[in-house]
């Protein structure tokens, strides 16, 4: 029933339509195969009709058989219609992550991939710049791409970005402060595997320079937002916000500093919930079951 | 599915040894029954060995019996040898809310119980001060019992509160700033029913005007926690804990007050846990299924 | 040196076009008759070229002539241009506040004035609704005013309040989730002593039921903004903001339940800020001096 | 009055006995010799008769003499017998880094002085662990020194850190998450310019695996204090701490990583009060004037 080190535990994570007895049906197949729950959440959706769950669990001995319950699980999932993912714990996505000029977020994802702390493989790096912007930093064993936005073709770059994507079989694009718009073809292409970082305030500022708006405006606290994108760029279900008490003293220098921390801490805790199969798109909105 | 003004949910609490099927053994009574699980959550703690489950669910249909229902999941309960609440969401405590001359925490409760913010029916406030000391308060039509503590004779009048919460059928006592020490056998009498607030700091400090002494150390958060109260006075179970910065600038006196603001928005949120059946005693800790 | 209960500190709160020795001019004055400085900060807004300050101080022994120093400082004041406000700590706002059906942060108020934790006198109580709604309020000796709007002619009801106003010689008026739109008369009349609070999400929404779109949108924090009142109703100097964590368990209705403590949060620390003279609208922004 | 890029704004930072009619002095010296203030905190302890104070000022115009102005400034501090700083905003602190293997705290500080987000240069890293435990670090041009603690002589291992500590001319010693207990010796000598990271909970917790008490006990929010280093190691005046909500779900692990981000958070957050002459001792607290 513990997890431990020895003892990876399994993820199970479904989206369904909504249904009487989906969970005594899915929990009863893992039972009767010899797992144990150790942690479980559900949430139904009154609006969407749809079903979300996550259920972490553990084989019970040594009896257990994980391809016949991974068979019995699939047959489940195709009777309930549902998306699901069925790993152990210890399964890693392999993450492509596109950045621009301004590295903190980048810096920070590498940090905590190397380290252990984010338990992923960063399979690429892309930028539209060249390395030689990023000397501080250290990419390890990690590829680094420099693919340039050539003659404005920006939909020929994407393509360059896709084509990577694809031969690397990465499950998760990060767009690291990448200040790149994406096409709709891109974004559509990305619909859901792919997580972007931005400023967020309140009340919103649209347009350009939005940290000179809220200083002009004189927030109280400046926050941050990570989302999946969908075709609306800055518009994706949100995973995860965070803020920060700003003053007067700020001025828009300070607030994009207070920002980049901000930044960095809601797009690593993102990533996280992603990784551990601990967030779903429903619609324009997001399940999020918190660590 | 959904939890809307018509369809009151019941809700399921379990805490009981854990053991493989649990979940699957319970939601299949709930299916079978007719109830539409809307949100659960379960928790198994791998050091106790413990298994707690907290479910709502609504009926699917006119099929549904409630009474047919609750007999098979009293047996089941009794075979799992289990703690357990079983009622529909809108079934309201009965609450004795004890306290002394600092009424911010009282003022608070006493509001959000008549507007409906805290569905629950608070049935006598219990003071060792007449209700003189309250005159900015509206009791409205809360029997208030003025319970001094006479000849120094603490245990008798613990013993008038007691009988009191026996004559009242309450389930649930509130220290709301009740600055009386309670005897271990009137803590024992009232253990995991009910609830006490008090001020926290990072470090700890113990003893005698706690907010001098962070005054004095310089601490930059002031906290507040809410626990259940145990033999050990303080160091019960915990069920929330909040804090605020403060800063040099801050005297003992300003410490104090934003404290109380702290003290009456932690304990509120406690009590609200509480009787949505969100907390669950385990051990020296608690399980909190957060709203 | 020390501010103690039985020597109230005066404060000196100003606001000028900035000009090279200000500070040292009215530090100065105040040395020389006799006030020892407690607390003081200073800001200067290099955008607007305006000065702030706001100095606590306290007479340093017998000699200290109250009327000589508010003579001189009055000079200065004249000399500098400056808007300005000096006065003992204990001199109390008189407050109006106006308020709707929805009272949780009437009720705050109220009990905040009459404990003394907000030191203001409530002179009158606004409301376009009767005192019957107020049931579970005590509104001790504050006088309660009826004033609806009849036959659509808001106007004529904003006049009964201003001549309210006027004849209780208010200082501040607090709009307490009041829910009439302001005339841009009234507004305009209200500029600069009225505070408001309002809900506020990242990002922001506009129209109708805000807490339905953030709702929809799946927002993960939610918060309260309050201003003071300028023309344009929702969008004056921000004083306070705040924010609480929500989630996808939470439905429109428990959003607008976590909001009212958030409001009734952010719009008692707006006050207390406005009434101890921290606050300083500058522009389309304000200065706040924290406590 | 602007504080711009082209024109770096002078800091004064200043701590004395406090007396009357000190702020007219200095503020008089800097108007006289031409200095605009464009930023001012005053604070003046009641308890400790103490007075600090920061003024950050810019030059008027071309007749600005610094040479003449620190001149006076001299005289002036020597009258007041103070503690002083009187420098540029660009000029940089010396720092040496002190570290063990857990080399979070490290990498955070490395990168945000690297990337200019930190002003100060470090001009070493001492570890007790070889370099090749940061296997996943950039240290760019940052010098690293491996000073082992040699048959168990722990006082031959700091001469040498104070030895390097001279040699560097260092203003300042992080420890970041250097987990040697330093020697009464070595922490009086740092006195005062050595700033120290560790967890902290409410309520503290003292003792070994700090993280397994506070699992044990249920805590609702782990924390971080960071401090100046006196001869009590963990008790020295508190500059920043922040917490953060964990809940039944963490583990010890999840406990240790969760507070691995808060730390460096705070520690971070630490240095830059301290390297912008934001902080000061007073006894055994300090005085924080924040950005």
């Amino acid at each position: 029933m513990t997890i431990s080190k020895t003892e990876i535990p399994y993820i199970l994570a479904v989206a369904c339509e909504d249904r009487p007895g989906i969970v005594a049906r899915i929990t009863g197949v893992i039972f009767e195969e010899g797992g144990n729950i150790a942690e479980s959440q559900q949430f139904d959706d009154s609006l969407s009709g749809r079903f979300f769950s996550r259920i972490a669990f553990t084989p019970s001995g040594p009896g257990f058989d994980e391809a016949r319950l991974r068979a019995r699980l699939q047959a489940l999932m195709a009777e309930f219609d549902a998306d699901y993912r069925f790993e152990r714990a210890d399964v890693r996505r392999r993450v492509v992550i596109l950045a621009s000029k301004q590295d903190h977020c980048l810096a920070d994802l590498l940090y905590r991939a190397r380290t252990g702390d984010l338990a992923m493989d960063v399979v690429a790096v892309v930028s539209n710049h060249p390395i030689s912007v990023y000397g501080s930093l250290n990419f390890g064993s990690v590829p680094f791409h420099h693919f340039p936005v050539l003659d404005g073709d920006k939909r020929a770059q994407e393509r360059r970005i896709s084509a990577l994507i694809e031969t690397l079989n990465a499950d998760l694009v990060i767009l690291a402060r990448y200040m790149q718009i994406l096409s709709d073809e891109f974004s559509a292409e990305l619909n859901g595997r792919c997580i972007n970082i931005h400023h967020s305030f309140l009340p919103g500022f649209k347009g350009a320079r939005p940290y000179h708006q809220a200083f002009e405006r004189g927030v109280k606290l400046i926050g941050a937002t990570a989302h999946y994108v969908t075709g609306d760029l800055d518009e994706g279900p949100i995973i995860v916000q965070d803020v920060e008490a700003v003053s007067h003293r700020d001025l828009p220098d300070t607030l994009v500093r207070k920002g980049r921390d901000i930044e960095r801490r809601v797009l690593a805790r993102a990533v996280r919930y992603h990784i551990e199969d601990r967030v779903f798109v429903n619609g324009r909105t997001s399940v999020v079951f918190p660590d």
